[in-house]
């Protein structure tokens, strides 16, 4: 066995181990095609290493009269620690795991402000991930990885931050910064990146390989999951759909240019619209706009219902570009639920290449910014594992 | 090893040899991890196979007075017999590849009618087939597969056709009908994805693991190769650029429905804004008002101005989604020269997310109709090798 096949059989039969929560080695075996004795040798490494445990089976064995009781592999949750942060407009949520993935501990903190310097937010941070290890009796040390979801456009391989809302400069070295004030191992993404991580991992994408995950706050964000792994482009500028054009030289964006898709179902582009239409009442809420609809103001319906043809006709793209099995809508806010309305999603389907066979199914997940974490956390999880194995890799050869 | 073990060697190792032509067997254990002893089993299998063969090394061997001479494994270009076929509009055009990917022949024939039953041009394609292997003496027998790109909404894994233009009816079981008439193993794709797998296999696309083409002949169409893999989509109707929407309830495309990018940059869309322009004048030709907008008339310049920049929208959306490092302007005429100018191409780059860092990459690759039929050579190709090991695994073991 060569040392590369060595390390791939271990990535293998840990994750293996992971996906079916109790395993016994004979299945390992059978279902990886690993032999036998390969099974024996890198589980013996893993135990060794602490990073999975024996336990007694819990399926009820054939041959119990032999008094040997049939064993189970399972990961090691103590193995280690890992937290995941979304860090919002005016708040951070975070998530505490163990190496399982069980839930331990978790917090919601107020930001005093929405943007920040970068050592600034890493200073916030290394506070609020000490505190939610204290929750627990541990301190800052005592967790392995850090999983942080932010707005923004986000190199997450280089861990770089090419823009983002709640940093004061562009172009910032993020992961590293935080790495430097935490002194621990940290995993930068896009949020919507970690929600469609959070979807997959424990979310309504569990056993999908392929899926789109659409989420709307003030922003609308994508994440896309193919072959079983989170696709993020070359420069970490992909899945942008909130700034896909759905006009052109259309409504003005946020983000100076013309037309995208964000200029017509956000927040403030519903404000803007329903300022012309209700005077100068620079103080009216999105919710007010919604009620107003609802209850028969013929100009805030229009401007309601508009935004939903341009969301449809943006989740249409979607669906005629990837052609996927599921999109799940996910957000937190019921503010946008006249997006997730059943006449948006039939608006979609008529707006998609049409053939003899079911459109894509639509699945929509209110949730909240814990959820978020989690995502963070599972991001942080993968990588910590992959660390784990590097580290085994190194001494154990 | 066990079964599965072999059989993932195989299918590495004639890849392998593949990728570099020639190559000695110390380079593939090298290279793969596979061990030294794997390799020497699974490689005289190839060979007692056929699938490869040995070749005196052109590298100059420092140990020649030992008197042994260097040997390089080679794939066998004689071990199969490959034909490509791309289905236009009012012709065919095949290749024929030896194993090895070499060009032995080609053909085109004009087609008497653009729309066919679906036995009709199975029989028109049996008899092509017939004609380019007689250019080297061979039967249409002696082919192992044949590779089919039509244009259209094409399932390529099941083989199913929801719609093309060239079939009078939708819902064809397109390749077993083609497998009954000629007998050979038949795979069928969407033909803008035998585009992207051209440029992959010996295109611009080389070396690149993601990137995007763009088609354009009378329609639009894309290819989306991710890891490597050309991405298809859950039912078929994926990259379907052509048919995404650059304006809500937009001018009326011919899949009937409004507002998609073809319906503003195919030809048929720049000849209806032509009639409005010039009067009754129905037979007024494409070149023509591309003529007319060089030549300073005013409507025409408008009308042609106006397709680009719709492009330009529809480019900068791709690329907001998938960042890719490269895209490819891929298209056989001429006439299309307005959607590649660098206005258009400036423009997109204008309406994508601005980081600071270089946008992606964008090519233009003008080729003919032979090209396409080389790029389903070379994905009949990637499929008659995955039969042939799989033959292995049945009779090897």
């Amino acid at each position: 066995m060569s040392e590369s096949q060595r390390e791939i059989g271990r990535r293998v039969l840990l994750s293996e181990i992971r996906k079916h929560g109790r395993i016994p080695r004979i299945n390992l075996s059978e279902n990886t095609g690993i032999s036998r004795a390969t099974v024996t040798t890198i589980t013996a490494e893993l135990l060794r290493e602490g990073l999975i445990e024996e336990v007694t089976s819990e399926t009820p064995d054939k041959d119990a009269r032999r008094g040997r009781p049939k064993v189970d592999l399972k990961i090691c949750g103590a193995a280690r620690l890992i937290a995941g942060a979304k860090i919002s407009n005016r708040t951070i949520s975070l998530e505490l795991l163990d190496f399982e993935g069980t839930q331990l501990a978790n917090l919601e903190a107020e930001l005093e402000k929405p943007v920040f310097e970068a050592e600034e937010l890493a200073q916030v941070l290394a506070g609020l991930v000490s505190q939610l290890a204290a929750k627990i009796g541990k301190n800052l040390k005592d967790v392995s990885g850090l999983g942080v979801g932010i707005a923004g456009i986000v190199d997450a391989s280089e861990g770089f931050v090419h823009w983002s809302p709640s940093l004061t400069k562009r172009n910032v070295q993020f992961r590293d910064v935080l790495q430097d004030t935490l002194a621990i191992p940290v995993f930068l993404d896009n949020d919507a990146n970690l929600v469609a991580m959070a979807e997959k991992s424990f979310g309504l994408g569990q056993g999908h390989s392929d899926f789109i995950v659409v989420t709307i706050e003030s922003g609308v964000g994508m994440g896309i999951v193919i072959g079983d792994e989170i696709y993020r482009g070359t420069r970490g500028c992909g899945a942008e759909f909130g700034h896909t054009k759905v006009q052109l030289e259309g409504a003005l964006c946020r983000c100076g240019q013309r037309g995208c898709l964000e200029a017509y179902v956000a927040d403030y582009a519903l404000l803007r619209e329903a300022m012309i239409a209700g005077g100068a009442r620079a103080d009216r809420q999105v919710d007010e706009v919604l009620e107003a609809a609802k209850t028969g103001d013929a100009a805030a319906a229009s401007i309601v219902e508009r935004a939903g043809r341009m969301f449809a006709m943006g989740l249409a793209n979607i669906v005629n570009i990837f052609d996927p099995e599921l999109i799940i809508l996910a957000g937190e806010q019921m503010q946008f639920s006249h997006l997730y309305a059943e006449d948006v999603i039939q608006t979609m389907r008529k707006s998609i290449v049409q053939i003899d066979k079911a459109p894509p199914e639509v699945v929509i997940h209110k949730w909240g910014n814990l959820m978020w974490a989690r995502g963070a956390a599972a991001y942080a999880l993968e990588n910590v594992s992959e660390l784990a194995l590097q580290g085994m890799a190194d001494h154990v050869g």
